[in-house]
């Protein structure tokens, strides 16, 4: 039992140690030394737990997808297109304030996002994505649409993660963050 | 001058090598010896041109300053606030389709950015962000004026610089950018 508490601890250290390196050094530019070096553990203790950083990046980008879908598809239950829209947003914002430092990697560094396209979980980054693009500009989008959704989407998701709001609380930077994306999506501002 | 010709052929080869080992492997995953062998040309060869990474990403990020610059000092002089907005979104728009794979590693990777931010030639990155912000959202901007303009502007560049775009031609990226920016502002459509 304790011994497989410290393992799981580990683990989480070390997906922890990930992120903080990737979004320093890139994907790219981190290796299993360095995520051992920084953990104060052999690159051994890191191996049993991933043996690639491919791995080590399914295992961020999963969690992340797992918890956008049921937001998505929630939305597509509402009524309306602006209710769609509504709900689609809040819960974007929302995940993006929680994991600002995941999300801003992934829109940064597409390495992560390469990495997690090689696995076979379901569902994939491709797929959440385009049930998201619909909630925001419908079933029958016009290109300007679609550039218009990858935009405000990424512009959401890089804001949210940027260095230069790592001091905002989440509950102000969730009400500006949702304040601007309504107002780019053309939303009424809701009463407060 | 045939060896004058000769170097200076060498360094913009070099800078569009390094732009593309910065794309795909981040600034801190690149090394001068990475860019040499791409080159197929000693790492001494690389050195006579640039002592460190950093004055290459220098040299990089410098001249889409010089560019920008101008185009919100000319934005500026426009006399009512939407003339500012339309002037310094069409000049932001053809910057980031003329120079699409830099801007999109400029957004993407901080590293690239921290480079130019050592040096000190002027003007900053800081400098001209923060008078293409004041075009956008005018001289007294709210909390949610900061983030609209933020997400906008870094979503406009991720949006031209990706990959998924790279086959679409100057012209029509630079219509849909100009619509989706226009749309997201708030502007009303253009006669076309």
């Amino acid at each position: 039992m304790i011994v497989g508490a410290v393992a799981h601890d580990t683990r989480s250290r070390l997906l922890d140690t990930a992120v903080k390196l990737f979004s320093e050094h890139g994907v790219e530019g981190t290796s299993l030394q360095m995520i051992a070096d920084e953990l104060g553990i052999t690159k051994a203790a890191v191996y049993y737990h991933f043996k690639t950083k491919d791995a080590i990046a399914d295992e961020i980008v999963t969690p992340l997808l797992a918890e956008l879908n049921p937001i998505v598809e929630e939305a597509s239950a509402r009524r309306t297109r602006g209710a769609q829209i509504d709900h689609a947003l809040a819960g974007f914002v929302d995940l993006i304030v929680r994991r600002r430092a995941l999300v801003g990697l992934m829109i940064r560094d597409p390495g992560i996002l390469r990495a997690a396209g090689r696995t076979s979980r379901s569902p994939t980054v491709a797929e959440v994505r385009a049930k998201l693009y619909m909630m925001f500009v419908g079933p029958d989008p016009t290109p300007t649409d679609m550039i218009t959704v990858h935009i405000l989407t990424r512009g959401l998701a890089l804001a949210g993660g940027d260095p230069e709001y790592a001091d905002v609380d989440d509950e102000t930077l969730r009400h500006h963050l949702l304040e601007a994306g309504r107002r780019l999506l053309g939303r009424p501002r809701r009463r407060t």
